[in-house]
This record gives C-alpha cells, sequence and structure tokens, in this order.
C-alpha cells in the first residue's frame, strides 16, 4: 500500500465524476433507494456480473451494453426492487430506465449502465422511479459520494466507500469505488453491487484484464452464507480525466493501476464480509504453500466458507479440527501430513498433528476480535500451509451468528 | 417400495449377523461409545469413504483391506475420539485395535473393518478400548440392534435404524443398516458412519457397484451444513446366508436387490436429514425436467443447501426468490424462463415468473410440517422443473435455526 495513499471522495474521488442519491419512494422503508453516477465524458467502463442462471434484467442488460460498446457515462442503480425473475417485463422496465435518464440527462440511453438490488421477483416501479430521475439529475455532485453510496444500502449497516491516489510522474491518477452487500454473498465473478471510477487513461482491453484479475483476488474471495445473488455486478470506469499517458499494455504504470484498482476492490470485499448478515467480527484466511494461487485462493474460500467453522469463532472457539477438516474437502490435493494450522500467532496444527497451545490465550485472542466498531482493525486471522509449493491466496468472510438465522428468518429478503 | 416389506431388527435382521454396543469408557459423558458387527461367516463387504484430505486412520485402514480382500467378519466402530488428524499414531491405534479385537474374535486381524467418529485430532483411548473388547463380544447378540445403532451416536438425538424384506423365488432375503450423523453433513462419496448388512449371495464387483450407485443416490444427496466429514464411512456387508441363488449380473434379483439396499440407504439419509443439528423439519428437494440425474441432483442439492433457503423455512417464509437463486447457482445450465418451482402443492413461480399465491396458506403449509414428531411423515417439499429433459433427482436437508448455531457455537465437536 505504499504506492498510494487514502484519500477522501469515494467514486467523486476521481476527476471527471459526480453523483448523487434520493429518496425517490421505491423502498417503503423510507430510506434512499436511487443512485447515479455521471462522468463528465465517455468512460472507458468494464464489467463483471452473475454466473447464476437466474438473472435480473439490469444485469443481461449491461452485458449486452458492454459487448455493443465498452465505454458508458452513467450508472443508475435502484435498490428497492431487484427485477430478477421478471421476464419479458422486467427487460423492458430495464430499457425504459436508460430511455427516461438519457432523456434528462441528454445523452444516448447506450451510455448508460444499470444495476437494480432488492427482493427477487419484484418489478422496478416504474412511476416512482421516472418521477424521480429529475431530481436525481439535479443533485449530482461533485460531492455526491456520501449520498450515492447510502442509496445503494438494502440491509448493509453502513455505507462502503474508498478512494485511492498515486502520482505517474507528477500528475495525480485516483481510483474510488463503492458497494453495498451484507447477505447473498458468495460472489462467482463479481459480487453483489460494486461501482469503481477511475481517472486514468487505459486502453479497455487491459482495463477490463484488470478488472477480472482484481475481482478474482477480491470480490470473487468473500463470502457471507455461500449463496450467490441474481443480481451481482460490478462495474468500472476510467474516463481518462487524468490527462496522464494512455496505458494500453502491461508495465509500470499499469502494474500500479492495477494494484490500486485490486487494493480498491479488496477494500470493497472485506468491507462486505465484515458487514455480513449477523457477523460479529471478520475472518481472514490466508493459505500458503498450495501448488498455484487458483489451488490456495480455493482452500481459502472453503474455510472460510464453512458454517462450523464460522460457528466456532462465533463462540470463540479455537477449533481448528472444523479448519482441518474444511481445508480438507477443498477440492485441492494435498497431504494432510503438511498441514500447518495458525489461529492469530497460535500454531495448532503442524505436520498434519495437534500442538498444545495456550486454548484460554486463543479464546481470548477470538474475543479481543470483535471489539463491535465497525472498520476496526482486529480480525480474526486464520494461516493454514498445505505444502511446500508458491502458491497463496487470500479469502474473507464472517462468523455465523444467531442474528445471521435471525435476519433470514424473520424477513423476506 | 411395494416389492419389499419393512421389517424390524436393523443389522441384525439379515440372517447370520449379531451385534452389541457397550459403554467402553471413550465417552466423557458415559453413554455408549463402542460398537461391533459380526457375521457367522466371512461376508462380501463393500465401502464408500470420504474424499477430504484430512481422513481419520480408520478410513484409510479400510480402503487398504478392502483393495487386498473385499471381504470381512466384523465392523468395529468407537464414537468416542474420532482418530483423524492423529499422524503415524493414529495409525498404529488402528491397526492395535483390529488385532485386540481378532484376538477376543479368534480371526484374523484383515477380517476386520473399522470406523471412529468423535472430535478431531483425538487419538483412542486404547486402553479402555482394548478393555471393554471381551465384554463388547460377550454381548454379541441377534437382538443387538438397538445396542449397536445407540453405540455409535454421538450428537444424534435418535438412533437410526431399518430393515427391508423381499422373497427371491419363495427364500427371503433382507438388508438392513444403521448411520449415525447429524453435524458435519455434506457427504461426498460417503456419509459420516453407516453400516449395512444383507444376506444375499452377490459377487464383490457388482455389490460394490450398487453400494457405489445407491449412495450417489442417498448418503451424496444430504446436506445439513455443507461440511464434508473427515470420517466418513459407510460400509455394506452381503454374507449370501439366505442361500438364494447367487447374483452375478444385473437381472431382475440384481434389480430388486439394489432397490432394496437404495431405499434402506435412502431412508438412513433422511433421518440423518432429519436429525440434523438444530432441524425442526425435513426438506426433500425434487428437481426434474434436467438433461440427466446427475444434473438434476446438483440442483437439488444445492437449493437444499442454501443457508438462505434453510432460514427461511425455519422461519416458514414460501420465498421462491432464494429458492430460484439457488437453483441459477448449481453449476447447471438452464433458461431462467423454463424455471417452475412448488412448495408442497403451492405453485410459486413458472415460466421463470412469480405467481400470485396464497401466502398464508402457504405459511400454514410450512408450519404444519413441523410437528416436533421424529420421522413425523410431514416434510417440506420444494418441487422444482428446469425445462423439458427427463433428467430428475432429489436432495434432502433440513432448516437452519438458532439451535444450529447454538450447537455449534458453544461446544467443541
Amino acid at each position: 500500500m505504499s504506492d498510494w495513499t487514502v484519500i477522501e471522495g469515494g467514486v467523486t474521488a476521481p476527476r471527471g465524476y459526480r453523483a448523487s442519491g434520493i429518496t425517490a419512494g421505491l423502498k417503503a422503508s423510507g430510506l434512499p433507494d436511487l443512485a447515479l453516477i455521471v462522468s463528465d465524458v465517455d468512460a472507458i467502463a468494464a464489467g463483471v456480473f452473475t454466473t447464476s442462471q437466474v438473472r435480473a434484467a439490469c444485469v443481461d442488460y449491461c452485458r449486452q451494453q458492454l459487448q455493443a460498446k465498452p465505454s458508458a457515462k452513467a450508472i443508475l442503480c435502484n435498490s428497492g426492487q431487484a427485477n430478477a425473475a421478471t421476464g419479458a417485463a422486467g427487460w423492458t422496465d430495464a430499457v425504459e430506465s436508460a430511455q427516461a435518464l438519457a432523456k434528462v440527462l441528454n445523452i444516448a440511453p447506450e451510455s448508460i449502465l444499470l444495476a437494480s438490488t432488492g427482493v427477487i421477483g419484484q418489478r422496478i416501479k416504474m412511476d416512482i422511479l421516472k418521477a424521480g430521475i429529475p431530481k436525481l439529475v439535479e443533485e449530482l455532485s461533485e460531492n455526491g459520494n456520501a449520498a450515492v453510496s447510502k442509496a445503494i444500502m438494502t440491509t448493509d449497516l453502513v455505507p462502503k466507500t474508498i478512494a485511492l491516489e498515486t502520482m505517474f510522474a507528477d500528475r495525480p491518477v485516483r481510483v474510488g469505488g463503492i458497494c453495498k452487500g451484507s447477505g447473498m454473498i458468495h460472489p462467482n465473478m463479481a459480487t453483489m453491487l460494486a461501482f469503481v471510477t477511475c481517472d486514468a487513461v487505459v486502453s479497455p482491453t487491459l482495463w477490463q484484464e484488470m478488472l477480472t484479475r482484481a475481482t478474482n483476488r477480491s470480490f470473487n474471495q468473500v463470502t457471507v452464507d455461500g449463496d450467490t445473488s441474481t443480481n451481482d455486478c460490478l462495474i468500472a470506469l476510467a474516463n481518462g480525466a487524468s490527462r496522464t499517458p494512455a496505458i494500453t499494455g502491461m508495465g509500470p504504470e499499469a502494474e500500479k493501476l492495477e494494484g490500486m484498482l485490486t487494493a480498491v476492490c479488496e477494500y470493497l470485499a472485506k468491507a462486505i464480509a465484515r458487514d455480513g448478515e449477523g457477523a460479529t467480527c471478520l475472518i481472514e484466511v490466508q493459505v500458503s504453500g498450495a501448488e498455484d494461487e487458483a489451488s490456495a485462493s480455493k482452500v481459502a474460500k472453503t474455510i472460510v466458507g464453512s458454517s462450523l467453522v464460522k460457528s466456532a469463532i462465533f463462540g470463540h472457539d479455537p477449533n481448528w479440527g472444523r479448519i482441518a477438516a474444511a481445508a480438507g474437502r477443498a477440492g485441492v490435493h494435498f497431504d494432510q501430513n503438511d498441514l500447518e494450522i495458525k489461529l492469530g500467532d497460535f500454531v495448532l496444527m503442524q505436520q498434519g498433528q495437534p500442538l498444545a497451545f495456550d486454548r484460554n490465550a486463543a479464546n481470548e485472542y477470538l474475543k479481543r476480535a470483535k471489539t463491535g466498531e465497525y472498520l476496526r482493525k482486529d480480525t480474526v486471522l486464520i494461516s493454514v500451509k498445505i505444502g511446500n509449493g508458491s502458491g497463496v491466496g487470500k479469502a474473507w468472510g464472517c462468523d455465523l451468528s444467531y442474528d445471521y438465522v435471525k435476519i433470514n428468518a424473520e424477513y423476506t429478503t
């Protein structure tokens, strides 16, 4: 992280972006429910989307738009109705949403990307959405990050936003991001909803490649409950407003930009896990000694997704047996006699066999990691070594608490 | 089920088997913890075992024995210590357990198969096990099913046992089974522990093939919490004591025998799901319209394993959106516009779109399915059609309740 610094402003930190969020009335709760991000000029656009066979209309819409032309000027997001499993009518609603916004922004509908989140099977309340658009556009502002990051939330407890800045020669380049997500989190190619802005000058192909790699190391490595959403969507814009030299192939600048993009995605992905439904802590699993990164990442994600590991951590139980069992079922070959497991600094298992450890101290470690603050520095860290290979990988999740069951048993989401 | 009838006696129902279960003192609780099944004559033996990279010594031991010779006379099971992740010492304990029993039974150690369950990482208390063996052998009885089925339990609330009988010409053939399992249930090639006895005369190759197919349609289609165990093991003996004609290839008798074996395995697998940690009901998911059985089974198992579907059913919420989302992420291709979802007799979704349904009545259906009785007839039935193919598949699981979290957060298992 020494190559860049954290700055304020989220998605409006990069030059040439404005954002807004309002309460249009799509949600019964009266909370903000309509969000907009606009780039002053056409921006290169890349996206990754849910791999689910059951998808929201906006996911198919964005895929189609980006296939035709990898650029966009605006992202419109409603957090009232998911518009998933709504058939042809849902598709028409998506098209009409873009048209309505295009008219007010006075741009082509093809320059608009769409995202939705909310209850599956509910169509967008189109009258309310259309009525809200003029106000949404009116409120567009370079200071709109707080509003836009709140207006995309559903069961999230907190908005999730970050921005980073680096220097390319003597000119600053910035990457900003916001996201939402708390339940139905087990992304596969994308997460719930995340929007990234950037003012670098970069080629579309390279920008998409960078985004895919960044996603594989961030959003695709986080799980709250193992359920992939119908509306997963990550869109990243790069509008060139930094006027730095164009990046068209890999090199020091490209590596720096990709590093910054990955850091933004990782920060947002971890923020989702921290805000997981019912979560009392963030769990990070680091796996090393694998044959390659993919194998290490697979083992890490399997451990962090295990209900038994998650319940043990909720109960402050340094239960290494469950960690070993989860590693063993990940579908990655290793010799169980090479297995090493650490919880924080406590070595619980080495060469496949349990070690004596101070159970009370390990218990205290787990308790300390849960101070109840949001974005606290304390995280439950599980380190697992499965062999002598060079492959390393990380994954993030949260514990499984009574509140997860309560949230998902008592309310329709 | 019209080709056979349910009879008493479990694993001792087939001729030529005796069983026993005692409290040897391996468990701190003082509950029964040592179990034995013996066939009077050498029986054909087949087995399926956990695919986890982290395995109990007994799993490796049985695999090695069955590879050398597909027959056995006795199965010894301890439910005190898992003897998993115990390295070379654990292996020595397994070998010595077989030798100790062989001496008392006066048979070759190679005729003995082993199973363990309990806390991972704990070695078997060998002194206690060895001291218990004479009493265990002394108590062997044709009426030993109640004792043996209790002595293999850990967090199970109830013993799980079944026996079926059919006629081959004028002679009865019987298949009996017992199993244990309640948490860490997401078998892949086997379940926690299950033992099946049979008195048919069948060739070893065919018996293993039948067992593998039966497992794929039963134990491999049940999940409680998505966690595959280190000790999963299903052993099936066929001792030929029925003296019916030898079955060496597929035909009417073989089909009948396989049907009966599958029915025993399915009954036991459902019993595990019903007794899932914290469960208040059994959930059965039936998938049709898939390209093949494997695709249908995969979709069914994904739905029944979804934490969101499980929590919704715990909360009596007919949340078809979560069922659709789980189907969509199963990794099986289908057109979402073909999707049909039923809950009991309520059609919730057709042609990929939600239907109006009586929410209160559906809610009542979910409440009725939970009478709190064990092995009640009431089951939450979810039927999903994903296309027009001929592939059908079923899977079983249970709901996700506060008690699941409580059981797994408050105790080391």
